[in-house]
């Protein structure tokens, strides 16, 4: 199977699925996020990982259901803590119904997701249910950090790194994971495969971090430098601050505490290009990519699983959006 | 053990288990919220069935954590959508912190209400998961419906019933059979106490929404007559709705979409009195406390957990707050 079956796969499963239950207003929110779309990553590295274990990636969609299901609460609630109107081009949750239905429907979408393992026999269930509920706990507390960093004077590269780890990273880990269990593979590969997927979640979530400020606005599919106008302290800021001398560290932080000013994207991205921070960036990334391969070679996996795994990756690292 | 005994015993682990995790914005609401108190009926419910299948409660703590937290999760993210600026006496989370750790801090809890269980071997694991979950579903679609209700004209009473089954009742039962499940007992009996609690849960709702109309100022604890004050779709309503003749089904209808009124409360008051809707709802959760009752002659518990039941429902029956 190539990619993209995976990903056929997948979503024709997701449609034949959605929760046609009462009361409506609980049920239609989780169908309409879940049929924004979206590039289905994770459910999909559940099934690679399954069929490349030798178990078949059939017996893996419940389990791919529930880490997308999962996914897509975390991005519901997420928007209403960010108060953000748009997702993939549509009107968010909160915006087209209202906040209160949209804390319910995310509440219900998060328990639901745990739902889906339950047809799995005992053992495995016992697997799936407690690494997800790892990752949840995991994803919330990167969530907590993201917005406690919004405030905090000294953020180090070091406790940014931990943010996205917590945050984006694992949920890529535990869904190759969850594939892994799903197909027996021993402890050792298992903890092997998600630690491949948690490299993959950090460059994933550095290239975010890199489309925001240095993407093309037509490919990218929303406005450069809004983290930059919304102060977010990336990796690209951080490591900034790291090179920058005493005059520029000075420029820099006015320009994030100071009122919005006109140029202050521009602005800041010359200090970025200064410091070659925006080059850094990709090095980082490179880095984090090499190391999941490096794992993918050790990993006694089907060798088509191989090859479509590697090519996530090179997509994940060329995309554009 | 006496009812006492109970209550002190879940109180003594609660405050010898508080998560004191990092990051603290995420954890502190939590701890926050479950120092607040309660009568922690949940919880200690699933104690006194452990113990009386012949089980021990020691053992059921675990499962009691994990439903008390689970029902403090309810109350935090309830408090947002009402915009509760108080509970217990006290600032609510998202009044204290704000609306965006309230709705992070309560997922996380969710959460970590399942992580609870996972001191069980891998049966009980999944019974007690399959369980919990089932009936958070039940409690996130009662919540809506009662969302529903507030702009819905036309509310029977069987559909008033089935969502005080679900936001309410049904808790109570899981509750009991958790603690069935951590003592082994069979299915049979599992779903008998079941059934009795979510009879005692009926009785238990419709009494706080007599004690909101009917109760004393002094000991309720909050003000009388908030139902009526937010149009509040109760079963006094309805069943008052039920009985008036045209005229009165008029005033009624009127008083509640109309604006707020002085004296609406006392108003309201009287139309229940005229159609003796405050004896019917009494004699309503007789019928639901009876029924319990008998449940619980048929059980084939110790009778001291039996002793402790009956005084629970009694307590429940006569509280005024």
């Amino acid at each position: 199977m190539t990619l993209k079956d995976y990903t056929v796969l997948f979503s024709k499963h997701l449609e034949s699925n959605y929760p046609n239950q009462k009361p409506h207003n609980l049920y239609e929110p989780m169908q309409y996020i879940l049929e924004l779309g979206g590039k289905r990553i994770r459910p999909v590295l559940t099934l690679i990982a399954a069929d490349g274990f030798g178990g078949t990636s059939d017996k893996a969609l419940s389990a791919a259901m529930a880490v997308e299901v999962f996914h897509n609460f975390t991005l519901l609630h997420d928007d209403i803590m960010d108060q953000a109107p748009i997702r993939r081009g549509k009107p968010t949750v909160h915006q087209l119904w209202n906040t209160n239905t949209a804390i319910l429907s995310g509440d219900v979408m998060m328990i639901k997701a745990f739902q889906y393992i339950n047809v799995y026999e005992s053992d495995k269930f016992t697997a799936l249910t407690q690494l997800l509920s790892k990752t949840a706990v995991e994803v919330c507390e990167g969530q907590q950090y993201d917005m406690d960093f919004e405030t905090k004077s000294e953020v180090t590269l070091t406790a940014y790194r931990e943010m996205i780890r917590l945050k984006t990273a694992v949920l890529l880990g535990a869904a190759l994971q969850m594939g892994a269990i799903v197909a027996d593979a021993g402890i050792s590969d298992q903890h092997k495969i998600y630690d491949m997927g948690v490299l993959m979640g950090l460059a994933f979530q550095m290239q975010d971090d890199y489309l925001d400020t240095f993407g093309n606005a037509e490919t990218f599919g929303k406005q450069i430098g809004g983290d930059i106008v919304e102060n977010k302290k990336t990796w690209l800021v951080l490591k900034t601050l790291e090179l920058a001398d005493d005059r520029d560290k000075q420029v820099l932080t006015t320009l994030f505490n100071g009122y919005s000013e006109v140029d202050k994207i521009e602005k800041v991205k010359d200090l970025f290009k200064k410091y070659s921070v925006d080059i850094l960036i990709q090095k980082e990334m490179e880095h984090y990519t090499l190391a999941a391969e490096q794992l993918l070679n050790e990993l006694p996996l089907q060798s088509q699983s191989k090859i479509v795994l590697e090519t996530l990756m090179q997509q994940l690292k060329s995309r554009k959006h």
